[in-house]
């Protein structure tokens, strides 16, 4: 638990295996890099708000691994994840002649991860990347599993991949320039693995909720490690989300919705999920899995992170329609990831009436 | 070798394993369609030209098999497979509300195959999809292995995926409506697997040259079986091409310079890989590998079929850089696929000024 030592925590994939490197000033230090495929050429993905800040100390650090390094800076936000955006990245390694053994960094938060990574299995069919989450989000949750993807008009993540990256470097470091806001949206992914996975790690959140949002380096560190730890058991079991995976989707049906209702960005994905959970718990409560004691401890939870509690009120047909357009839909049918019991989550399927008692209950 | 009896050649892919059904009237048999994966809905993908002459037959054949059954016509044709109308297949899946197990169905030719095969790919990252390849070269060569791709204005084919479909279904039948210029594109990349891989293949081409463009059914039959075989027998060994199956590119290098230089389209693929192996093979020759009998053999087969021997003067820098755009560079060194002995192929870097003099006896 001390914030000194780097943890590594390994997803098992076969031939797809890599290993999640959490510590601080990860960035600078070359062993980060060590054992990366070879390349002449890597390309640094960023956006325009992080590159000022972490984009010169990963150039410097890559100089001494490759002939060139390139560096491509996107808009900053959910609302460029989108093609015309990702054809940035396309354009650029084509422009700099980049060839298929050419590495991708993907710099930044969940946005950029999403897109590097799709930019990546996608580029000649496939080029290796590897993921440098600058955000709480991304170090959780997002940044590990080889889920990319991006926004179609009609619905988040809509066109992506499964797609792993060959190693992550999570630096706690960069979580320092994050704002609140961001801390308290990266937390509603941490908050969501307690409920679904591991009620002690619930119990620990509770207890060091106040340590958390203030950026209590131990406590991080514990939160990334136990996290990622979680994640990738998960993935390991079902990295292509045929089953189980889908339990890392608490709160997401309700708070994509909420995030394509209002348009991409309006909120921050991880104020989606925090609402989404507390909605997705009232959810599963309705329908006699958890009593409402439970409920409330994560609905608490999240409100002492400070994220958002109320939904937006955007009528329950059009709540109702976004959810399913959901990718856990199947046959028209929504599924909604619930507490089955506490520290356990399972799918299913919810009468529409019970769901619009539920969004009744929460818009604002 | 009877045309009325249906071949069936396995893909060896461990569990993305499938088979090639090659015959006549496969369209329209429901044995054809056994043993796919179940969904509510399967999407019809073809192109405006094939869709009033198969597009019913698939329609009435999937209908027993799917509640809905949607179709999208693309326009025809190299120069639309780009990203707009790769977009014209997710508009469809969404607006019709399509889930991740709806089944693609790619009715056409090598454009409509590849386009396909990547919305399929990366359509909620990932939904099942099947080959009904309706041109020749579809047939014996890109709707084979899954390489699935669409071409970004530097490059053909440089964004895609590995992918392989769930079938690949391959009626004889479609072939009879194809112009004579199809099928002597489709007969360059069947001429193809005689020098890379089997010798006694290519003696056998040699013979029945004039009954194949003649698409006389027994010849046709044997030559679209043949080439499946050993697709599928170089596709097992190395399914993302990390070695051996960039031999499959013979000829491609060239023809893609062909291609990109005087705009996707405005020859077909198989003419500019017809011209593109007779310049492979001549490079071959220079370099020592095979003698200038053995490459007359291969200039004279790909002109008995008619495919075009003499390529366009796009100027001898502007060659070398587009052939430096080819996926098959690495660090900047352009990689030909060569004969090396009659039957077996292999790759070799070479020097601009030998690739010059290639090019130079060659172009018009």
């Amino acid at each position: 638990m001390s914030q000194t030592q780097t943890a590594i925590v390994s997803i098992e994939l076969e031939s797809r295996s890599y290993d999640i490197l959490i510590g601080n000033d990860l960035l600078r230090a070359p062993s980060s890099y060590e054992g990366l495929p070879g390349a002449t050429d890597a390309m640094i993905v960023t956006n325009s708000t992080v590159a000022p800040l972490y984009a010169p100390a990963l150039k410097a650090a890559l100089a001494a691994r490759y002939r060139r390094v390139h560096l491509v800076e996107l808009p900053d936000g959910e609302a460029h994840k989108d093609w015309a955006t990702l054809n940035q990245i396309f354009d650029a390694l084509l422009g700099a002649g980049c060839d298929r053994k050419t590495v991708l960094y993907a710099l930044g938060g969940g946005v950029v991860g999403d897109m590097t990574g799709f930019a990546a299995a996608s580029y000649m069919r496939g080029v290796p990347f590897v993921q440098v989450p600058t955000t709480l989000l991304a170090q959780v949750d997002s940044s590990v599993g080889g889920k990319t993807a991006i926004n179609h008009p009609l619905g988040k993540n809509m066109i992506g991949a499964f797609y792993q990256p060959v190693r992550v470097i999570a630096d706690l470091q960069t979580l320092r320039t994050l704002p609140q806001r961001e801390i308290a949206a990266g937390l509603a992914e941490v908050i969501k693995y307690g409920p679904i996975a591991d009620e002690a790690f619930f119990g620990w959140i509770e207890e060091q909720v106040d340590a958390l949002v203030a950026l209590d380096p131990a406590a991080l560190a514990y939160a990334v490690k136990r996290s990622c730890e979680i994640k990738a058991l998960v993935v390991a079991q079902d990295e292509r989300e045929s089953g189980l995976r889908a339990i890392l989707n608490f709160g997401h049906t309700f708070g994509h919705a909420i995030e394509a209702g209002l348009g991409f960005g309006a909120w921050l994905h991880g104020e989606a999920v925090g609402c989404g959970m507390v909605m997705a718990a009232d959810l599963s409560r309705r329908l006699g899995l958890i009593d409402a004691a439970y409920a409330k401890r994560i609905r608490d939870v999240v409100r002492r992170v400070g994220l958002p509690l109320r939904a937006p009120d955007l009528g329950v047909s059009r709540w109702l329609e976004l959810m399913r357009l959901d990718k856990k839909a199947e046959g028209g049918e929504v599924r909604f990831v619930v507490i089955e019991s506490p520290g356990r989550a399972g799918m299913r399927a919810a009468p529409d009436a019970l769901v619009a008692e539920v969004i009744a209950e929460h818009v604002a």
